[in-house]
């Protein structure tokens, strides 16, 4: 698939939020995500010679102009910080799909450094890419977030607040837990959605999703799955966001039914997340699907270990 | 000190909100404490025979009323629900100072349910003494919250969100760190500084504070002392109750210039805190002193490890 010259990167896909951790917690899953493919050229600058689809199809609607696609503004940033002559050509595979809450912009900017760097005569450590995936992500949802951009970088289940960037934290995962994520066939804007948020929250709410989150990583690090399934909510942002899901309460409920340690909205939607148990994840997952075909929406779903690993080269130059 | 036929329980003092967890996380000290003798007498009901402070003599203005002290209201709690027939008496021996910010009432009510439950003919386990605990809590502080229960309880870092109660989560403590608390000669009463709080907060005041704290959590769990001393902050209660405690801004710019890792108000002040290495601690401890004698404050200062038990039966009946 890689042409020769080029180096090629893979991305995970990404839950973002996970419920508990609004704009500071993401979670890598495995089996989507964007390939991108990079190689030195003698013109300076970075370029996009093509996005394409997983299917080998030019991509019907993403831009493969440089300054408005998150691969090459990240690999931009990357690239004019390591200071080398010359210039980087690249192709996206997009494999993650739009505007899906599953971090899809923040996939193809992670690939993309990941790639660059491996071109780089002294290729930086992994941890410091985040801050050029952040650059690309940053264009595309109009606000500085990294948990889409942290887990697909490093993998697992990673803490990522704002305050702390650009430091990330990676969580130690409960034994025996996967993800299951049902992605519908229907586009939720994550700028929109952002906006459409409530701009001030009570003490009482702020503390009440403060302790769950608070919760929730203990629960990680002590492998305590009864404070995990008890933590793993979201008070505040979901029921802001469900309207704009029509099938959401619906595969919620069924996941929760299912035994589901928590069920919510990846990102801003419109995919829909739950952990739960590895051996009800297949159960899980059909029964979310079913209730989003009741509802009239047809889907994709992705069972994924918590620790699923991040990006990766998949070839040498 | 314990007479004949009663049973003594020790309850330590306690650091509530521990800067980073307003309401929702605390930290057991050493070395100051209450102590509460109980013991079992045919007549129905608590009753308290007297308060005394540490020197000896009957304390100045605790009230030895069974339903205005916190010790035999908890101790009530926990004796109706044991459903034993006759009382209670207690003896409640104050170590702690009055509206101090270190937990004065929480550490009576702790004493009391320890001591009383070892008079029981089957004891609860030490968890379930809590919520005994709490309710004498929550008459002197007029909420609900077991930040400095907790910790009084079981010891240590203790993270006992409301959200999650009863349940109580002990945090690993990073490795050579101690707490220092200064008391400085003023009172500030906690329903009055809760009064004066601010009842709403912005989405990125709130995301900032869990930020902290999540990341505070991880460093714990992780014994990250760069991590831990990055989130050790209150960015949102701290500023509107420093007004309060005249001597709190040079007390903390002090501790920080002289290498703690934090330094905040314990609970509503006007204790002053600061975790550091342990080889610090009374340096920071002197400084913290001067720095509140400086500014017209006599105080006392008390020098603790971070995994500081909690409450224990002193004498067997």
């Amino acid at each position: 698939m890689t042409e020769p010259g080029f180096v090629s990167a893979f991305a995970p896909g990404s839950i973002g939020n996970v419920a508990v951790g609004f704009d500071m917690l993401g979670l890598a899953i495995a089996g989507a995500g964007d390939r991108v493919s990079a190689r030195r050229v003698s013109d300076p600058g970075v370029t996009i010679r093509e996005v394409r689809g997983m299917d080998g199809q030019i991509h019907p609607s993403l831009s493969a102009a440089a300054d408005e696609n998150t691969a090459s503004i990240a690999a931009k940033s990357l690239w004019f910080a390591a200071g080398h002559r010359g210039g980087i050509e690249l192709i996206v595979h997009k494999g993650v799909p739009l505007k899906s809450g599953m971090g899809s912009s923040a996939t193809s900017a992670v690939a993309a450094v990941v790639a660059v760097n491996a071109l780089l005569d002294e290729p930086y450590p992994t941890e410091d890419l985040l801050v050029h995936a952040l650059a690309g992500e940053q264009f595309a949802s109009g606000g500085l977030h990294a948990d889409n951009v942290a887990p697909s970088l490093i993998g697992g289940l990673v803490l990522c607040p704002n305050v702390l960037l650009p430091r990330m934290v990676s969580l130690k995962v409960p034994t025996g837990v996967s993800s299951v994520l049902v992605h519908p066939d229907l586009e939720v804007s994550t700028a929109d959605s952002r906006r459409g948020l409530a701009k001030t929250y009570s003490q009482e709410q702020w503390l009440t999703q403060q302790g769950y989150i608070a919760g929730f990583i203990a629960a990680c690090e002590h492998d305590d799955l009864d404070l995990f399934a008890k933590c793993l909510r979201d008070e505040l942002i979901e029921p802001q966001r469900a309207a704009s899901i029509p099938c959401f309460p619906d595969a919620k409920a069924a996941a929760m039914r299912s035994g589901a340690f928590g069920c919510s909205i990846s990102g801003s939607g419109p995919s829909i997340f739950a952990l739960c148990a590895d051996d009800d994840a297949e159960n899980i997952a059909a029964i979310m699907k079913q209730a989003c075909q009741d509802a009239g929406y047809e889907c994709q779903s992705w069972i994924s270990p918590m620790n699923s690993p991040g990006a990766c080269i998949e070839t040498a130059k």
